[in-house]
């Protein structure tokens, strides 16, 4: 744990709001600019401009993704648009400073300037979020479905990071998992899981298809086209969890009638606090190996 | 499986919906009386007057419960009120019927006349019951809560059927679980599972309530008073599954402006579809044990 | 954790060896009689006479069970035999003593004396004790088999304290668990774990008997006669934990050459270790709960 | 499932054996060479001369590893020595062959001949293989050890294969596990498995090593000095998993008096049938992917 610092929040959504909130919980100061229309109380954070909190912090935290155009900050609750440019980093110069997803822009400045500039979206962060996902992916089931997950038969596609705690949880929970990869030892290792096994690439033709009461898609390629969409069952559940593209086609889904639901971003908008908290975790966690 | 039988539904509520949608996909004719207002397409079934639906089927399958007032039938979805008198009771004579909690009135009347009820709220119905409702009980926490259930702290109040799964789902899903029971032998079995122990008299006195971040009740009767709740952290999520009373003061959760759910019948309204799948099990079960 | 204390530990086996070891680890100081021929090194306890052992504990601590035939308390690794006759029992007079399973003639005799007897054989033991024969189960069957448990078929027959533990422990080493039992609440639990679930009263019938790799019997009664043992595949391995007679027709079985093993007294023999520590757990709990 | 094909099956132990009984009940002829001094019953196979067994099979079995010194193979159940040399390798030519581990100067070979041959050691094998060696690792503690896995405290020190399985087993079977790993993504998953996380580097430093009842190295490095080995407990076990040298400093364990177990090809020892199975899966899944 970290106390007794002053911690700058600048930009970002709900999970930065929990996050000061946990910071400040343990006893950190916290400044904040850009989060002006979080409906939240703030009463525990000072509100201060851009130059400030970057001034007073020792350290100063950015959100997740750092930018979305690659050329303003990912702000989305102010109406301020704060632009990466020269002058915004040179503020930076001489601090301490995290954010989420660098881009090569920022890579190339801290080169040639003063900045130190960590990255808190790294692997065990990653991790942390992809079990928060595939929490989040049960939840959106839940909102959307008549059956409980217990008997349920469940095709899970893609067996990385998400697909791996989703199957645990499916199973734990009493379903009938169905797992698809797409290389010998994913095979090998769902089935020594105890799940049932398709190879991605084989898809289309399982005899399985019409069984299924929820699919959940984890690969971000276009996968579940509409041949195998014509062969799922009328009262399928589809919640693709990729990244744009998402693996399902679209068009062949509404023509179909079929339900699908592609979220992204699941953690920040389910879970803002638990969110919140594997960014501070992380934090934390550079902070002490870094020994900054 | 059964097939090919004449199945009567009279009364009920979405379950007996699904339960009949159910019945039918196996190969069953279904007639109907009483689920006139279902917003539900009724195209496979037959609709008939209450003494059609009984002088035809084979099988009669009544809700559960049978009757909420002890004088008509469970019929929410009907503007017909259906008294439970002995001219009704006579439509069943000769007949097979279900029903869920057979009353008194009725257990009297079978005695002395030619009708086979038969109850299926039993105790394997009970268990996938229960089992339902822990299910529903996550489905209700996510609804409400800000943080996963991964590396949150739940307190379980009570380990009968409902506590014991939820204890478990808890668990596999990363959850920090404290169970609360009265006596050894759950003591030791809670124990052995790996979940933090309370006796549930000394809840009171626990150091520990004001780092949960949800408490589900099980027990009926009122446990969590006013003492319990102003120990707890003001962003705790009381999730009650007891029948009335429940296990919390109301009163006070409200004074004290405490997020409180108080569910019944979770399994019939979040899970419906399952619901009328366990219904349907334990018919069948009946139907082969009883050689009927 | 209790220390300080002085205890007297009489007669009993392994068990009671490392019970005293563990007791004698918090600060305890241990003396010790029958303990004799136990071959460890006994550097830390004090050896004394049945009467001095007695004189000077704080509590005295006989094994379990207390005695074996009614007569003489259970002390194999003495050759001094010990009566339990009232002499000895007025020995314990105003003293604090556990045994394991009391028996009549104590209780009578406590009524009317000024001893005070607690049996530490009581629900939260038995259920750790229940977990240790279901770990010892899986350690017989490693002694015994060419198979791993893993992908292997196998039968529990008895639901309770110990097939419970059981059924778990085979599933979560990825088994495939068949478990039998009588009663309709615990055909539901058991299916509701993912087991298969056979009728023990229909187990005769049964078709896959020959596919069982081994079979786990935990109910006290014949059940496993030559009907079954017959249909069983030839390497099958059974292991008996039941208590005299077991539950399967040991004649039978020899005639037809199938791996048998009936063990008891399993925690003793196979974890002397922990179940001296289920002991001391158990008596430091009574002590607290009785404040004596 | 391959059935009515004539398998050949030369060298190797006891796992040929099994892997020949379980083709042989898939209604498959087999042909032996090599296994002569295999105490078991040889009825249902045909014992022929090397050069019958490769002429008359449709599929060659070789034994995992194919050779150990690089010139013979790898055969210890008979006098016979077989040279890998030219003679023999052109006696394979226009075969279809499976081995365990080709060696270069096979795989040479086999590009300017006709002969056919794959190698089953691959990641499904190798997976389905560190299950066994896991599971393997549990009997090995059995056998050595006074206590159980339950509430024990366990240190797995590497998470690759063999110990994610562990971790899995130990913390199924109610054990305090503790994983060690070296780099974020694993500490993330670690801790996400709700096991103890230790850098591997800082392993020495731990406080927490006199705790620790087992330690299952995974690590084929050495790991475990001296200076590890003097804070154990002096009641631990070590239970070496890793290939040559394996990862303890063998000569300071022996002066410290501790309990080691270095043991390799723990499948084929402990569960030699369920080891011949996944060959013989193995091997048929090759059979079908080629289509040959």
């Amino acid at each position: 744990m970290i106390e007794n610092k002053k911690f700058g929040i600048i930009g970002g959504d709900l999970r930065q709001y929990y996050l000061s909130q946990s910071l400040f919980s343990d006893g950190n100061h916290i400044s904040v600019y850009g989060l002006d229309k979080i409906p939240k109380k703030m009463d525990n954070f000072e509100k201060l401009s851009l130059n400030d909190v970057i001034k007073i912090s020792d350290y100063i935290i950015f959100p997740l993704p750092f930018t979305r155009d690659g050329k303003t900050l990912n702000a989305p609750f102010t109406e301020n648009e704060i632009n990466i440019n020269t002058q915004f980093l040179d503020l930076l110069n001489g601090k301490k400073v995290f954010m989420g997803m660098i881009i090569p822009l920022i890579s190339e400045y801290v080169k040639t300037h003063k900045a130190s500039i960590y990255d808190y979206y790294r692997e065990d962060f990653i991790i942390s979020n992809a079990l928060l996902t595939a929490e989040g992916a049960i939840k959106i089931f839940f909102e959307n479905s008549l059956k409980s997950i217990n008997k349920s038969n469940c095709l899970v596609i893609g067996y990385g990071r998400i697909g791996k705690f989703l199957c645990e949880i499916l199973k734990n929970l009493g379903a009938n998992v169905t797992a698809s990869a797409r290389n010998l030892q994913d095979k090998a290792i769902i089935q020594s899981k105890g799940y049932n096994f398709i190879n991605t690439n084989e898809l289309t033709n399982s005899k399985n298809l019409q069984f299924f009461d929820v699919l959940f898609n984890t690969v971000p390629q276009v996968i579940v086209g509409s041949d195998i969409l014509k062969k799922l069952s009328k009262d399928v559940i589809i919640i693709d969890l990729a990244s744009i593209p998402g693996g399902v086609d679209k068009k062949s889904a509404a023509e179909l009638n079929i339900k699908l639901f592609h979220e992204l971003g699941i953690p920040g908008k389910h879970f803002p606090k638990s969110a919140g908290e594997i960014i501070k975790k992380t934090i934390y966690e550079i902070i002490k190996e870094e020994n900054i």
